[in-house]
């Protein structure tokens, strides 16, 4: 990252994190262009050097590496094939990044028809929130051919602070990534489901995160949410409706292996019980709110 | 615990965690009664200088503290209430320290029980293995009166790595400690799914432990159990049937409080098919092999 880039790179979408990753694009001097269906993203893009386009076709148009960062694969599959996709006027050799969360089976779908053109496809679904995205410090969960890690490697230089390189073909960075969320929907559920328990009881819920995040009960997830619900804060930091989506996937990849998730479809359950009630865009510490309102407990309120 | 203590201390249960609690009293420089229904861990406790007793009655003659270390609450109160029980030589104004995992409501009543005949009763559920009880560095949750706490204390500094007071009255220190238990039960059973999940669609699953470890799907259970599954060792560190009975009480305590637990509900399914398919004293990790079994999932055998 120390030397200045000399490739051109497309960025499909300028959410919190196809902006920070785009800056991150930036500043280690490529030429970055982004399209983004929000004309204020795309202004802020280009207040900040990079040239707006008005569509993925546009914005891949002589690109080396065009990054994917929409929410899911029928957002993927247009900006490849859709009326105005990208995959028409990427040049041949040039690979596509799509850092969408996704079953593993529709990645090896689109992989296989972008490569019948001529161009690669890393199937590289990622984590870490828009501040690591900003700072280029993204965990990437990728696969893909040789040429396309190779073709890639510039661009995923610059946004990640860890590549994971996972197998040879599109589909195994999804399934990794996949095997994470199953994980992380469940311990937000499981955290909220344990925390408006202890409120129920009347436990202090301050002492039941120290005790908790101090013992063999903790996880990742609950030590990041669970202070929203000790400060009955629910202003999103990461919304009920993306595991609502994400743990929807783990069931249709399961249902179709033939494989039970009895406690991941438990979890989605509660995801779907807040979504229902209104709190879809809310922090998905909100399936506290739900075990309260079932149960008659008292929770936290913002101070 | 620099200076040599002068009290007497019972300690009631030699299996790995009383045998080390024993051991960590002794080299306090406590006088250090124990019993246990099996003779052979009387004669090494013995052999270390502790004085074996025949029942909880001889050991707790003359004690300040008595430290109860059994499996569940029905042989707590046999411990203290049956024909050879401790409640009744124990003198008055020594403290009972509980540290059996039970329904809080349970705690209340054996402690209010004890305390009418003018003992006390610490409620101190614990965590930590066999190793830190050796060490006197187990944590304790602990919630009773002030005179309970200050009776124990002594003999707590010994045990103890961490003390944490919950509250002045029995149950707390167990509603603490059942919240944890929901918790670790249910992470045990969502790595289990996963793991077995991964297998099934053939990732490497000493890559996927990696990738996990280091990602938001993470969870203590996840990172101390899954090197279980990845080497094929069901050799038990801590066995299937545990959890069958602490999710069994979480299941109870949440039916008599009204409070729904689907996940914990669906978490506890799965121990008891590990159980019920002849794994219960088998390490827990072993519910990824029922996940193997109902799928066709292929995990790792051992070396």
């Amino acid at each position: 990252m120390s030397t200045t880039q000399t490739g051109r790179v497309a960025v499909i979408g300028l959410g919190s994190m196809g902006a920070g990753m785009a800056a991150s694009l930036l500043r280690a001097g490529f030429s970055v262009a982004a399209c983004d269906v929000n004309p204020d993203a795309v202004a802020r893009f280009e207040a900040a050097g990079g040239r707006g386009a008005a569509s993925p076709a546009q914005a891949a148009e002589g690109a080396d590496v065009v990054v994917c960062v929409v929410v899911n694969a029928a957002q993927t599959e247009a900006v490849l094939f859709g009326s105005e996709g990208a995959a028409e006027t990427m040049r041949p050799g040039a690979v596509f990044v799509s850092s969408a969360t996704m079953d593993p089976a529709i990645a090896r779908a689109l992989a296989a028809r972008l490569e019948e053109t001529g161009r690669h496809y890393l199937d590289a679904p990622m984590s870490g929130g828009a501040a690591r995205a900003a700072e280029g410090a993204l965990t990437f969960l990728a696969s893909g051919s040789a040429q396309a890690f190779a073709a890639a490697r510039p661009a995923l230089d610059a946004m990640a602070g860890r590549l994971y390189e996972l197998g040879d073909a599109a589909g195994q960075g999804a399934a990794f990534k996949m095997i994470n969320q199953l994980l992380a929907g469940v311990h937000i559920a499981a955290a909220s489901e344990a925390m408006s328990f202890a409120a129920k009881q009347g436990l202090d819920l301050a002492r039941v995160y120290e005790v908790i995040t101090a013992s063999a009960g903790n996880s990742w997830m609950f030590e990041n949410r669970m202070p929203h619900v000790v400060a009955g804060d629910y202003s999103p930091k990461s919304a009920v409706d993306i595991f609502v989506k994400d743990l929807g996937i783990v069931q249709d990849m399961a249902r179709a292996e033939r494989y039970p998730v009895p406690v991941a479809a438990a979890a989605l359950q509660m995801f779907l019980a807040a979504s229902g009630a209104g709190m879809g865009r809310d922090d998905d510490a909100s399936v506290a709110r739900i075990y309260a309102q079932l149960s008659g407990a008292t929770l936290p309120t913002k101070a």
